[in-house]
């Protein structure tokens, strides 16, 4: 049966995406995560810069053509003058870094809500004056640092909040990969090409790519903001731009102390993200390529393995857990986490996910790695 | 937002839902697999007896109540009503065992594709009738032993195809579950309730609800059915009519021997299935509980761990990934492995997914089950 | 420097070996155990019944070769002559199976306490004899099950018996080795040809060799006696007169019920010894080839993993373990625990390692099984 | 039977051992070590600078009260007054940190041969003095960087230094533990008085102890010297003077960038060292805790779990193990691998252990840690 285009749904929210064309990662990643719940529909979208591009995926996804668009400008356009009840009420941008702020400027200031991915800009001025838009204009807007989203993080955090592992003292956190260890982006691929290309990606490859993933989650799990860094970058593929390596040691305002190292140069690594945690009282791990496993480390007593689903974990965690406990859940699942955060919003809820002060925040870090390592010495990071 | 009914969207496969009230696992696994590619879309359901339940269920929904019914009976010849294209393409059965038959039987006749979750019926007569009536209606059937879903599934059953393993020795299975432990049937545990009830789960309890999924693992990875068997049943809680545990020895048709065990009485287990195979050149291991890592083992070189998205896997575990490497994917993914196999055969190809013959076996092994435990010794079973 | 003789410390227990000459496995693996707390020297020894090979191993070993002896007769004359303070305490016998029997009844009868490797005899009958022979002479005789020398086996042993677990349920235990995946006893291979061959080794093969180790396992930690078995044996390498593999399933006095893999032609696999407990209020996890964690798992909360070296592991447990926690201990170590309870044992303590008596079972254990593959029918074990 | 003082074995290298009084663990390690393969006897020490207490240790290990001192000066005079094939062949000092140089200066120049615990000094000047000390008088000098003794150690220096892992680019290496978390030098644990206090540690606390286990650990895998670093060091407990805690970015000669983490106050980490390194084309990671498993990645083939015992392991690495695979092998036998080595260096060949010269790296890797910290700057190592 040949498919035609898609009716719009009156009784879910509407979507528009602005990038997520041919061949995108995480544009499918987005699409996937916002129908899990079928609190959204993806009713228009502004694919590609190229409008038959854009068509063609429209077409894929059976959205009618009038709502395809060549440009986010065209698409803010168009949908804003639909009638109220048709058009979107929200958009969700997964263009490279460098377009998102004037992406994300346009659908604010034209009343949208947005969704957006991470990082949020390639300047601390813009990410700045994002955050100052969306407080102006009242929108929500959420920042898709996804690995939030898994109950095993959340319930981290809860634990870290909680006070049980005393006084906090060591966060180490790695995030490696080994797809970029060879010159992939010399031969067209287009995820690497965009992501090690200054103009496209910004002044930082790895550590914008991935690094901020990582201090995200430092930040998110520890409750408390990096005071200080010190970095070193590394470039490993001759030819390359950009880093695509970095080491960081920092502190916090709450007194720990801390790495992270981001690599995308680590062969064999496929997306290994792994969060250690410790404080006076007990200790906590968590791995990404795992995530339903928690471990929990104690001062006097065995380690445990904390899992999602059973009634002892946190009411959030049990939210953000589909499935009954040994069911695994993934990435999906935990990036729709936030789509449902992010729909509870557009209800009228606080948004229980990250915003446009933790992309802020991602900058400053960028752009505090940038300065530490071309000085070779540590920087403070304003609070 | 208050939401109104859906629309029904034109691009995409309809399926009606038999069963699937409140607070039903199995129901509202399949829905969220139906949903995550896109193809499906769930227009109509009869998902309780009680027509009021149904009714709210349907509201939760989002259907249109005129397509929300009191009984599949209803269901069936109000959906037959409709036009080609509005009414249901498919339905999908997801009640407690004992009335699959009748209900996949009705629907079967009415001309309708089904989507029906195991064990197939309570009495082989009964999965023999439905087998034929398949091959008379021509339409198509699948059953939902979902771990087959999982893209590491797939290379275990595709590596022992290939023979590297060598001739094939020895297959290990193990169903874990800890939750039936105790007697919560007695307080009106919903799930529970059903599944160890006799008249509405079969002869078996622990063995029809799980073991058949582990029967069904082993002829699925073996590429070979069970000649013979010899069983144990246990019910370890007190009061309970049917097993809670079991464990059987068998043999092969192409020469193996193995055990299964299964039971829902493993305090602290959650669904921890594993398989191990080995034979004369390799071995392989698999654990639901982490299902993208999948143990290699050889005669003479280091065991390997094969994990779903890189190049080197089959083109068939490709397809069954949604995700790059290292992205972990779960049980609702492969579940929709399967709504996605079975869209593809409403499109009239091959269904690559579990069958009714899967499931006239799964009742030829409940009944050799049932007869070796009462007899206390080998039973053989028909090819 | 090239060694003499080594002298003889009277500061030490002194032991003669029969058996353990070039080439054998478990008897380097004894002289090893023995030798790691300084209890023992080794002074005597019957290595072999070629004079030679004996002699020779005896000077690798630096003994006096006028103590190294062609048979475990002319050893038992030749110490039972030396004065008091010079001759040997005690004989480790750690020939093939079938010379157990009359060499240990040779040394006891000589008034020497023995520690032998198992299983026991090859035959029921002997066991038993044996069993009266030590009680009539009131030797101490050790059996080396060195499994249960794991600090966190004995550990599983007393949380078992503390009943935390609650009532017991169920115990799964395999054995898995793949060396003799191939008939490498045609081609000479010496530790595999004894073991093939039913004149050394007895009625079994894989089971007598490993599956008598994991029936200890099961028996030692669960504290309570197999009652009944059900048990299948194949022989998947050609030409073979033994089992190379082995399936039981079994009940327990303690109304457990259980199943027992034992294989030693799954490719790949070392030396895979785990255990699996499971009662009413919680269950426990073993496994050899990582001896150091102890899973635990509770009913309603997290899993936990125990690990030797802490303070609230038992004060047996303690006492097993030499080094501080997070310092890995292996099989050396363990076997070595039960020496030094044989050391203990020597100096009139009660011998807290397995006994003459947990050879019988063993006995009656092999001989059930044989009697069920056979008769394809559960046997009663008596107590 | 009570035991009198053991004789000396003339078959048998004759130590001496300098420290490891009552209560000292690294001194009880390293008599276990010493004995497991029979090469070496202990036959004098100075175990206490208190003479009762040095005496009641030789006691209990059943010395000659004639070879007991109480100190390591009246130990080098009297063991030089006696005939050579009485007095020991070498000595090992198992003193705190301070006291080594003079111990080992002392012994070197009375003629004897020298096994060491770490860090060889508490400075780098006096480091150098015995490096030149152990040229001039060609004495044998081995440092017990025990965990380079460990086959799997071996063999990832093996796959390293073969080039398979292409051009090296990075490496992690981590070391945590957790019993220094509460300030219990001030209850009078004497482990942790000695290493917490400047006076007998030297200028670092953690990163001496263990840190330059982590040091060593690097440069042994990569074949390589670090040539610059940044550290920086906290100290958690109140209190406390020296660092418990610290960080440390490097670079290799080789071109390798990497980490180096070292902390005593991880609550719940009991000795957890572990190794990352990464290549072009591969690359592997080893755990102390679990040390039988090597992982090993590839660019595009699956990542691979090597063990001990296997015929496709280096000869060098299958010496060093002394069980068949699967038989798991620990911290001990690690330890007296070194032994091993040292007593084939004593028979006169090249010493396949740590030296002297590694040695003066750990201390040129202090400094320059201490260096770092204080002025927050990389510093570079001389090579």
């Amino acid at each position: 049966m040949s498919p035609g285009p898609s009716d719009v749904d009156t009784s879910k929210l509407r979507l528009g995406m602005v990038g997520g064309g041919p061949g995108a990662f995480i544009g499918a990643v987005h699409r996937a995560a916002l129908a899990m719940d079928g609190r959204f529909q993806l009713v228009a979208g502004a694919f590609s810069a190229d409008p038959q591009k854009s068509q063609a995926m429209g077409r894929e996804l059976g959205l009618d053509p009038l709502r395809v668009y060549g440009s986010e400008e065209e698409m803010a356009a168009g949908e804003a003058a639909l009638s109220e009840n048709r058009r979107i009420h929200a958009v969700c941008i997964v263009t490279p870094n460098a377009l998102h702020f004037e992406q994300a400027q346009r659908f604010l200031e034209a009343g949208f809500d947005v969704i957006c991915d991470k990082p949020l800009t390639t300047s601390l001025a813009d990410a700045e004056t994002l955050a100052t838009l969306v407080e102006s204009t009242g929108r929500v807007f959420c920042l898709t640092h996804n690995y939030s989203g898994y109950p095993m993080v959340e319930q981290a955090r809860a634990l870290v909040a909680s006070g049980e592992l005393g006084s906090l003292r060591k966060v180490y956190v790695e995030y490696l990969q080994g797809w970029l260890g060879e010159p992939i982006e010399a031969s067209g691929q287009k995820q690497a090409a965009w992501r090690t290309d200054p103009q496209q990606a910004g002044a930082c490859g790895a550590m914008g790519d991935i690094g901020t993933h990582a201090h995200h989650l430092v930040e998110h799990v520890m409750g408390s903001p990096m005071t200080s860094l010190f970095a070193s970058l590394d470039t490993f593929v001759e030819g390359r731009a950009l880093d695509d390596d970095g080491m960081v040691l920092f502190r916090l305002a709450n007194g720990a102390s801390g790495s992270l190292v981001a690599s995308q140069v680590c062969t064999g690594q496929e997306n290994r993200l792994t969060l250690k945690v410790f404080g006076s009282e007990g200790g906590l791990e968590w791995r990404q390529e795992h995530p339903n496993d928690l471990a929990v480390f104690w001062k006097d007593r065995p380690s445990e393995t904390w899992r999602p689903g059973n009634s002892w974990t946190t009411s959030r965690a049990l939210e953000m857990t589909r499935l009954p406990s040994g069911h695994p859940e993934g990435y999906l699942e935990a990036f729709a986490n936030h789509y449902r955060a992010f729909a509870a919003a557009l209800d009228g809820k606080p948004l229980e996910a990250p915003t446009v002060h933790d992309g802020v925040r991602g900058l400053r870090f960028l752009n505090a790695v940038v300065q530490s390592a071309r000085d070779r010495g540590w920087v403070a990071l304003s609070p």
